[in-house]
C-alpha cells in the first residue's frame, strides 16, 4: 500500500507571443502556458503523476492556485484506493458541493479538478506500463462505464447505451490496435494558418504541409473578410483541390455575421468552419449549421463540459466534436464525450497545439478508434509544430500521421530542464501595469 | 484627478453549515463566504470601492486569488477615466484574450472580473452620493446601452432594441421612483424551506413568514419524493391557498426524472420549480418547461453569462429570470440580462440570500422597475434572514417588501469588525485531510 506524500505545482510559460505563433482573430498574442502538477507517492517504484492545464498566459497563476487547492485534498490518501476507483474519485471532486459553487462544472475550478484527476491517470498508466490509450482500450466495457458519470446525460446517453456502444466495438479491438500500431492515426496541421503570418509564410508553410504528407490544413479567419478571401485563395492555389482546408474563426462573430461571412468563403471548398461564435451558444451554432450547410460547423475546444457537448449534439449544432485534453475534468469526462459522439455518430477531431496538447489528446482519438467508434473515417487530430521538444515523450508524425505512443503515461510529462527554464517569474507591480 | 493606489482582498467565511441554514438537495453544508475586495484611491474624498464574490466555502481562496490577479492590473490607473467609461472597462477585462482562455466568460475568472468591475461601480455610486439603483435609473438610455456589450446577443437583442426598451420606460421613471420610495419592492422568503429543517421548524417558519407579510415562500425539494410531498403538505396547510409556494431542486435531477417528480408535486399549486437540472442545460430546461406547464420553470442563479440567459429565453426554457449579483461579470452584465428579460417579456426574480446577496441584488430589481420593465407584476426579490448584520447598510423589509435603499454605493460593503472577525484562517494540512 502506498500514500500520496506530496505534490508540486509550477507556473510554466513560454514566450510564444513574440513569434505570433498561435495568433488568431480573438487571441492576438498568446503565451502558451501550463499550470503544471506533479504528484508523488511513497511507493517503491518512484513513479510520479504529471499533468497540467493549458492556458495562454495571464491567469496561469490563478489556475495554479486552483490546482493547489484541489491537490491539497489528496495528500496522505491511499494511492491504490484512488487508482482502483477513478470514477468515484472524479465524482468526489466534481460533486463536492462547495467547490461546485465556483462553476458548476466549468472554468478554472473544473479544469483544476481535471488536472488532479489526470495526474492519477498518469500514475495508473505508468504503473501499468502502458500509454493511456492502450490502458483504456484494455478495460472492459463495464470498467469503462464505471468511469463515466451519467448525471445530466441520461436524456441522450444512458449507461446501457454506453455499454452497447463499447460492446459492439469489442470484436475488432485487437485488429484495430494492430492497424494503429502499424499505420498511426491521421493528423492535420494548423501550422500554416496563423493570422499573424505573412502571405509568403502562409504559402511556404502550406506547401511544406503537403510535402510532409498532411491531407488537411487549417487557416485562422474572421478578422477581415478581404484578407480571408486573399489568404484562402493563396492556400487553395498552393495545396491544390485534393487537400482539405478547414477554417477557424475563434469565436469572432455573432450569429448572423457568421452566416454571411462563411457564405462569402464557401467557394474555397471548406472542410469545416470552427468556432464561428461564442462556444457556449448552442442555439446560434445550430442556426449557423443549418444556414451554411453543406459547410460543416465544428466546435469544442472551449466547450466546458459534457453537458454542453450533449446539447451541441442534440441540437445538431456541431458536425465535428473537438475535444480538448485539459478543458474538462480529465480523462473521465473526455470518455463521456467520446461516448456521446459515438451515440450521435459524429466524428471526434480533437483540438491540439498549444503546449503539450498534441501529446495529451492523441490518446483519446486512438482509444476511440480501438474501442469506441472503431473508425478513423473523417477523423483526425490537430497538429502544430511548436514546443514538442519540452516533453519526455514528444509526438511523432510520419507522413502526416500520428504514430501511436508507447511510453507509459498520459503524455503530459515535461522534461525537468524545460520546467526549470520556463518557470514564470512574477513581474513587479510596475511591470504589471 | 485621482489614482488607484491600492487594494485588499479578504477570504471571509461564515460557519453556516453548523446550523443547516442553506441546506438543499445539492448543497448539504454550505459555509456562506465572500471573496472580498476593497479598492482605495488617493482622492481627497477617502471613498473606497467594496465588492465581493459569494461562494459557499471551500475554494473561496481560489476566488480570492483570481480577484487579486485582476485587481493588480488596475493599480496606478486613473480613477476618473475608469469611472467615465465602465463599459470600456468591462470589455477590457472580459475580452482580455489571455484571461479569456480561462472561461471564456464563466466561472472563477469571470466572477473575479465582476468583483473588480463592481468595486468601481461602488466607488462611482458613492461619489455620486446615490444607491446603485438610483444612479442607474438617472442615466439616459444612451448612457445605459454604452455600458452593455452586445457581442453574442445581437440575434436576440441589439443596441437599438435596448434603446427602444429604455426610451419606452422614460416617461414613467419619476412616478415609479416615487412609488418605489413609498412602497418598496415585493420580496419572498426561503427562510422556512431549507432541507435540513424539521417539519416543526418548517411549519413555524412558514407561519412566521405569512405573519411577516410575505406572499410567497420557497421550499427546497429533490432529495426524497415522500419527504417533499409531506413537507409541501405541511407548508400548504400552514400558509393556506392565498400564499404562493415555489420549490427549488438545486439541479438535482436529470431531464426525465425532473418531469416525473414535478408532476408528482404539482397538486400543491406551485409558483415555480427552480433549477430542476444542470444550470447549463438549456435544452433540458426547455423540455421540462413544455412537459410540466402550467407549472413555471425558473433558473439563473448559476447561469454563468448573458449568452446562457439569452438562450434560456430564446428556447422558452425559463419563465422567471433569476439573476445573481456576483455570478456574472458585474453590474454591466446584469444590465444586459435585465434588457434581455425585458425584450422577451419575462419577469426577473433575483436570487438572493447567502451573505450579502439581498443587499446587492435588490438594486437591479429596483432599477428594472424604474427604468427597464417598468413593472413589479410577477416580480419579487428572494429573501433569507441570515447575516444581514454584517453589512454597513443591511436590507430593510417591511411587511414582506424590500424598502428602497438610500445609502450610496452598491450595497456590498461589510462592517470592518465583521471582516476582521470572519477572516478565514487557513487550516493546517492535517486538518485539510
Amino acid at each position: 500500500m502506498s500514500t500520496v506524500t506530496g505534490f508540486e505545482t509550477l507556473d510554466v510559460r513560454f514566450d510564444t507571443s513574440a513569434m505570433l505563433d498561435g495568433s488568431d482573430a480573438m487571441n492576438p498574442d498568446p503565451d502558451y502556458s501550463a499550470a503544471y502538477l506533479r504528484v508523488t507517492t511513497d511507493a517503491a517504484d518512484g513513479l510520479e503523476g504529471h499533468s497540467f492545464v493549458f492556458t495562454i498566459g495571464r491567469g496561469n497563476d490563478v489556475q495554479v492556485a486552483a490546482i493547489e487547492a484541489v491537490a491539497h485534498r489528496v495528500l496522505g490518501r491511499d494511492v491504490e484506493a484512488i487508482l482502483a476507483d477513478l470514477g468515484g474519485f472524479w465524482r468526489e471532486f466534481v460533486y463536492d458541493s462547495q467547490l461546485r459553487w465556483l462553476g458548476p462544472e466549468k472554468g478554472v475550478m473544473h479544469m483544476a479538478i481535471g488536472a488532479v484527476v489526470n495526474a492519477f491517470w498518469d500514475l495508473k498508466a505508468k504503473r501499468a506500463g502502458l500509454p493511456l490509450w492502450q490502458l483504456l482500450a484494455r478495460l472492459t466495457p463495464e470498467e469503462l462505464v464505471d468511469l463515466v458519470d451519467f448525471r445530466y446525460l441520461s436524456d441522450a446517453l444512458t449507461r446501457d447505451d454506453a455499454l452497447e456502444i463499447l460492446r459492439a466495438a469489442l470484436p475488432g479491438r485487437a485488429e484495430r490496435e494492430a492497424t494503429l500500431l502499424a499505420l498511426g492515426y491521421p493528423g492535420y496541421t494548423t501550422t500554416p494558418g496563423w493570422l499573424g503570418y505573412s502571405d509568403e509564410k502562409l504559402a511556404r508553410l502550406a506547401r511544406e504541409a503537403v510535402d510532409d504528407g498532411f491531407e488537411q490544413i487549417k487557416l485562422k479567419v474572421g478578422d477581415n473578410l478581404d484578407d480571408d478571401i486573399r489568404r484562402l485563395g493563396i492556400a487553395r492555389e498552393t495545396v491544390g483541390p485534393g487537400i482539405r482546408i478547414a477554417i477557424d474563426a475563434n469565436q469572432r462573430w455573432d450569429r448572423d455575421q457568421a452566416i454571411e461571412w462563411i457564405k462569402a468563403l464557401e467557394r474555397f471548398d471548406l472542410a469545416w468552419i470552427e468556432e464561428p461564435t461564442s462556444p457556449d451558444d448552442i442555439l446560434a451554432h445550430a442556426a449557423i449549421a443549418r444556414a451554411v450547410a453543406p459547410v460543416k460547423v465544428a466546435t469544442g475546444e472551449h466547450a466546458m463540459s459534457r453537458v454542453l457537448f450533449k446539447q451541441l449534439l442534440q441540437a445538431e449544432a456541431t458536425a465535428i466534436v473537438q475535444i480538448d485534453s485539459t478543458r474538462v475534468a480529465g480523462v473521465n469526462e473526455n470518455l463521456a464525450i467520446l461516448l456521446l459522439a459515438a451515440k450521435f455518430g459524429v466524428p471526434v477531431c480533437p483540438h491540439a497545439g498549444g503546449v503539450g496538447l498534441c501529446e495529451a489528446v492523441q490518446h483519446f482519438s486512438m482509444f476511440d478508434f480501438v474501442a469506441v467508434s472503431g473508425s478513423q473515417e473523417g477523423r483526425m487530430i490537430e497538429y502544430t509544430k511548436h514546443l514538442h521538444e519540452h516533453f519526455v515523450s514528444p509526438v511523432e508524425l510520419v507522413r502526416g500521421r500520428y504514430r501511436a505512443p508507447l511510453a507509459p503515461g498520459i503524455g503530459m510529462e515535461m522534461l525537468p530542464e524545460s520546467l526549470a527554464a520556463h518557470q514564470f517569474a512574477e513581474p513587479t507591480l510596475a511591470e504589471k501595469r
